[in-house]
């Protein structure tokens, strides 16, 4: 019915964290070294005799814009971390977007997939053909034992995180996001906001994780968050039926008024914006609203701060922003 | 540049109060003499020799419905007093809804016309015409000295109590209402809520009517109301003009804003409605919404309880109620 359950999925993510065997972990390690990890990943991907070599651009974090950072990170396409290291950071990432290269992050290397809706197994697919293609040409600091070392502890072993983006509207209506996220949270999952760790949620948006990357191999890991996101699908697809079947009108009411808010304020923070239109995703999956589930969650991506400035091709004034968001909102909701 | 100030003043009304004399004020007449009224008006419009003959009819409160009243003081036809007399009144109503004869409320007679705008002459000339027609066939209360006796000495003399209908929702915004109200009050000025004496403004409307009735003319007290309301209606849109002025994006987002609820929202009481359909009023003034001032007001009168359920037909309970108006005030406003 849904598109790689779209309804309540809006994207699936998988990082890989490696590091260079000879190289000091990026915390102690000169600008030499950290020069010396992005020319050896540089040379990896661009001179591989693959497509791939052809589909990567460079983002070197002292060389582009603030605005650029921004816009990457709300794109999910680099981390606030990355964004803030103008000194050593870099990231290759690939034309569609669903591959990012972080190079010294919190580890000389953060591979990273993201696609739409729930994917995990494509997600890892790729990131794993990446990673075997950067090992071509970088020797990976490995032990036999551990497995892939990190900088942080609670990443050694495989050094994967899966996550997975999920909308859960209906769960926060009813009252019962506390106890699905506290279940979840006593079974080795982590749950964050919408930019990751110490981010807040925003428009009812959370990510859901693992937090043991030792131990269990990359599927077993990937397979178990899946099951438990696909029994967080269940739970909130069950509270979308229960709450249109028992309160039709008051959620009918509730979409409507974003939706008349959205397409009619000339003035709107991100923050009103994400509270609005988790209504309006909401109405689109429960077909009271005539939108796409794919454009609302572009939509998403493009309103934030430092996309608008991008697309607007200036920076603004938080004020001007908030004046402009509501313009783009509304055109591009009403189509 | 708008019909008769209608930016401004959605109605003009002139009740003439009006006593037999030869039978007691209503609050001590017996039920014999309130149908001895009752009999002489309708003879003296029904078996007239004018057109107005024809264009009357009568709705005695005993015999129509509570809806049917309800309807009736919604529309400012008839009084909430009146509506309550369901033992002895009883009001005439031209077809076109711009005179009622209210009998056997405070007084005997209360002759009342209303007109779109700022039309107080109009409204008393006609008002003057039936007047002078009813006393054709009835002996007047009167006396040399004072004038028209009235239940109410506050009403004796003229009989006459001009009132126009305003909405000043820019003062409002601005804080500057109170003053003004207040000033007004102090030259013997009355200003009250939607539905006269002890009702409460709702959606910025107010009625502003003349206090005195003895030792001025008819004329006098007409213009003197008129004058009044030409500086208020002047305060207003200087007002209005300088909010545009210095705060055009707030007010556009607020007009805007209260457009997106009105039109899709699936619940609606009358107090959010008048709420919101005072700033889309303002809209349609600034020409910021593309509506006729005069079906904005249409819909206002429209979509009170009372109205409402006419129109759909049947009683409702207040939820539903609430569930039809948000429906039918969308399609309205839509168009």
């Amino acid at each position: 019915m849904f598109d790689h359950d779209n309804d309540v999925v809006i994207s699936s993510r998988i990082r890989l964290a490696r590091n260079l065997s000879d190289i000091p972990f990026p915390s102690v390690m000169t600008e030499d070294e950290a020069e010396k990890v992005k020319e050896s990943v540089k040379k990896a991907i661009f001179d591989s005799k693959t497509i791939l070599s052809t589909q990567f651009l460079e983002y070197d974090m002292k060389k582009i814009t603030p605005l650029e950072r921004q816009s990457l990170v709300e794109r999910h396409l680099i981390s606030p971390d990355l964004a803030q290291n103008t000194k050593n950071g870099s990231a290759l990432i690939k034309n569609d977007g669903t591959v990012s290269i972080l190079i010294n992050e919190e580890d000389h290397l953060r591979i990273q997939t993201i696609f739409n809706g729930l994917n995990l197994k494509e997600a890892w697919d790729l990131a794993d053909k990446i990673d075997d293609l950067i090992e071509e040409n970088i020797s990976y600091a490995f032990d036999e034992k551990l497995g892939y070392l990190t900088a942080c502890p609670t990443n050694v072993g495989t050094g994967i995180r899966a996550s997975v983006m999920v909308h859960l509207p209906a769960l926060t209506i009813t009252g019962q996001i506390g106890n699905v996220l506290n279940s979840v949270s006593k079974i080795g999952i982590a749950v964050r906001g919408m930019y990751g760790e110490g981010t807040q949620s925003l428009g009812d948006i959370y990510q859901i994780s693992n937090q043991v990357t030792l131990g269990q191999s990359e599927i077993d890991i990937i397979e178990n968050l899946e099951g438990i996101v696909k029994q967080i699908i269940s739970n909130e697809r069950k509270s979308r039926e229960d709450l249109y079947k028992k309160r039709k009108v008051q959620i009918e009411d509730r979409i409507g008024r974003s939706y008349g808010l959205l397409t009619n304020a000339k003035v709107m923070s991100t923050q009103e914006f994400m509270k609005l239109i988790s209504d309006v995703r909401l109405g689109a999956v429960l077909n009271i609203v005539n939108l796409d589930i794919q454009k609302i969650d572009e939509i998403t991506t493009h309103i934030q701060p430092g996309n608008l400035q991008k697309i607007i091709g200036k920076q603004l004034e938080p004020y001007e922003r908030d004046i402009k968001r509501a313009e783009y909102v509304s055109k591009l909701i009403k189509g």
